[in-house]
């Protein structure tokens, strides 16, 4: 057995690369060489670069084998100890100045630190007990319970799983919506994230765009004309309770209407991808409800976003009848198999039943408000400072002039699309934190644009026009 | 706004629960009272009932609004910490107890608990940087060259991420697949994990069950006579490195072989489900070789098994000529959308690395040589003693009789399939532990079957006529 275990031993060793002798924060925030190593076909006939990132073999930290003598000198575990500890300073600046994803990094778990010692595991449904014993069941119900109180679905009738994140959320709900109705076309809003589009390809589904308007919301009229055409075949339906980019809210009492003025009453499956805004709505004024005495089938939102966890998570909810057409095509199994993931992370379910437990709707109410009054603040002293700006009535997502320097942008880890960038106003983000980015911001921009001597650009097309201050629409 | 969210928290509170009182770890490993409440009509025509645990909504921990004098009381504060000190105390006594999942119990994170505090996602591709600066790429990476070293392929000719479970490897492996051939049937034995058939239903392809043989490996002569009946479609094909009940390790030449015998030269993708064993095999002396230089598309690994993290994870490599027909067709990106979750968790991949590099490929051999030498020690000990019991030559999971009495396959949490239980030794599975499972075992077998007057059970079926001690084999 030593031969050929030691043989491929040697090799590795001999292939193995020197582990990088300083690892500095900089290099990794430093500006990317971005080198298109594909070219696409796009929809509309222009071809389309894949941009990539530098490459990150470079800075990687590579795994090399102990030396013999490791466990007696100790080298190792200080050469890791050292890689770490600058790990976690970088991690600490790079929070710091974070803007661009909808993230809250304010949390304090360290009640649950002593958690990682456990392999905690809720493999399969969380309603059927596996005979493996550490798993947090526990938690993950009560957690499902507060959301399905949330969005009015009574305990006997829901189903809901913890997730790893907003795509597997989609990725579940339109999976239930094509069980329901197996020739379904998709519907959905050109802003609508990326993975609602994967989900048609991977469950080779027919999927139609819709237009939306200038604010990010789906055009019901051109959701009108296209459930006209196709008026043989039922409907999934992708809401979107705040598109990734703008923050825009799609209009879901708009939807039902324009559903059932075109004959589709009992021929639809809406699901509400909430990745973002699901758990900021319920405590917005006049933000049209997301209910399920409404009739729609799944609501998703992610648990690292606004409530905030160490790792990405989220929450699924649907209605336990589509769950039991879900389970009666699966002929090979004497349990019920409804998840999309097979074993699964079992730590999310306690920050979140921590988290929601401690701030219980009260708190949350109080960061809605503030991050709402933060981003008005923050779109008004842009447009103040004379950079175009849009912010949506239910959105705390500001939506501006992408800045032109690439770095700065890197810095503040904005996300950027076209023309457009964007800050999403989350509770870690302070009013101390905005004045910072405004004032580098404002500075960096003048430098760029020399004072104003090259024009600002235009942005109207993104963000309308009463929302530009370029030369030509700021009057 | 007051108006509004005050009566959905008023809703929620007279709704609400009130929170267990105590507690109790027994309670949570108590009999199940199982009752159907579904019924399946299975393939072969005969029904299948769903199995449901007891209603987990009894045992969940509810989450109530915080009293509004919370904050001064500390009660809150004090009641949680106590829910948390007791579920800590029964996660300590249900990994104590733990058999029967392949999963490693036995780690150190402590040096790790300093990044709990921070939202690590290395959202989208690992070799594209995302904005987002809070990621552990560089760690990702680096565990992704040392696999793809193990499984020799090339640091510019491979792809790969860290995904969230062993089912989310195959999801990807079989998608791969299909989109290399996309009208290719998906070939996979009766004992690969149901994630294989469910990705199957969820792609929409064509799949066929092939047989197996008693040690539950892929019986080639069934699966040759499946192929010739379906020349015209190219195969994608699923290959177990350990199957999920019996530790079975599919012979992957015999495969190649059969496949280019029956005519399937350039039409056939290999995925290698190497969730349990994938890290184990190369360690394993007479194992047939999983490396990339056999024609092979995919292998994937599960992360929390033999290598033991505390939450679920799974490496998964291909061919990065692959993942170029995979984003070729996706159209509406300007950038690589080839993993299946957006969102990844960050702090998988550090674990991962943080082991890899303290043990090294000496300490993983070390390791599997002591979980072969331990099963072997166990299946003798059961042999002796009279179980039935088998052992793949390969492996390190023990099947053996189903113990009659459910309090003891809970207590050490056997997974069991039909008339057969099995414990996967892993490398927190000692041999003291072993004894006291024998001698807990074989006690309360004495006491079920009354001193042998209740005949012990055949499972010639399950394991082979020489591996049963029932009164009519065990001549």
């Amino acid at each position: 057995m030593v031969g050929s275990v030691g043989k491929v031993s040697m090799d590795l060793r001999e292939k193995a690369d020197l582990l990088p002798e300083e690892f500095d924060p900089k290099e990794i925030s430093a500006p990317v060489d971005s080198q298109p190593n594909g070219v696409l076909e796009g929809m509309d006939g222009k071809s389309r670069e894949i941009v990539l990132g530098r490459n990150v073999h470079k800075l990687c930290f590579a795994i090399n084998e102990p030396e013999a003598d490791d466990e007696v000198t100790g080298e190792r575990e200080a050469y890791m100890a050292s890689v770490l500890a600058r790990y976690r300073k970088s991690l600490i600046e790079r929070t710091k100045h974070h803007l661009g994803y909808p993230y809250n990094l304010d949390f304090d778990y360290g009640a649950l630190s002593q958690l990682q010692h456990f392999s905690i595991n809720n493999l399969g449904d969380p309603f059927i007990e596996s005979n493996y014993g550490v798993h947090s069941r526990q938690f993950e119900v009560g957690v499902l319970d507060w959301f399905a109180r949330l969005w009015e679905l009574e305990r006997n009738e829901y189903w809901g799983y913890i997730t790893n994140c907003g795509t597997e959320g989609n990725l579940h709900g339109f999976l239930v919506g094509r069980e329901v109705f197996p020739d379904g076309i998709l519907y959905a809003s050109r802003e609508s994230h990326y993975s609602v589009f994967k989900a048609a390809r991977m469950y080779r589904m027919e999927c139609i765009r819709v237009d939306t308007l200038v604010s990010g919301e789906i055009d019901c009229k051109d959701f009108r004309n296209k459930l006209v055409q196709n008026k043989g075949k039922p409907a999934i339906v992708n809401v979107n309770i705040g598109t990734t980019v703008k923050g825009a809210v799609d209009d879901l009492d708009m939807v039902i209407q324009t559903l059932e003025e075109s004959g589709f009453r009992d021929r639809f499956y809406i699901h509400c991808d909430g990745a973002l805004f699901g758990l900021m709505m319920p405590f917005v004024k006049r933000a049209p409800k997301v209910t399920f005495k409404k009739p729609i089938g799944s609501v998703s939102v992610s648990g690292h976003k606004f409530v905030g966890c160490p790792m990405p998570c989220g929450v699924q909810i649907t209605r336990l009848e589509h769950i039991k057409v879900l389970s009666s095509n699966v002929e090979y199994l004497a349990s019920r198999d409804a998840t999309i993931m097979g074993s699964r992370n079992g730590h999310a379910p306690i920050f979140l039943w921590y988290t929601l437990n401690r701030k219980g709707y009260r708190g949350f109410q109080k960061e809605v408000q503030k991050c709402l009054r933060n981003a008005h603040y923050l779109k008004d002293r842009l447009k103040a400072a004379g950079v175009s700006a849009m912010l949506n009535e239910l959105s705390s997502t500001v939506v501006f002039e992408r800045p032109k320097d690439g770095e700065f942008v890197r810095r503040w880890q904005l996300a950027c699309e076209g023309n457009i960038a964007h800050v999403v106003v989350m509770p870690n983000v302070t009013v101390e934190k905005l004045d910072t980015f405004l004032n580098e911001l404002i500075q960096n921009r003048s430098s760029c644009y020399e004072d104003g001597n090259i024009p600002f650009p235009c942005i109207a097309a993104d963000i309308g026009d009463e929302n530009c201050l370029c030369s030509l629409h700021q009057k």
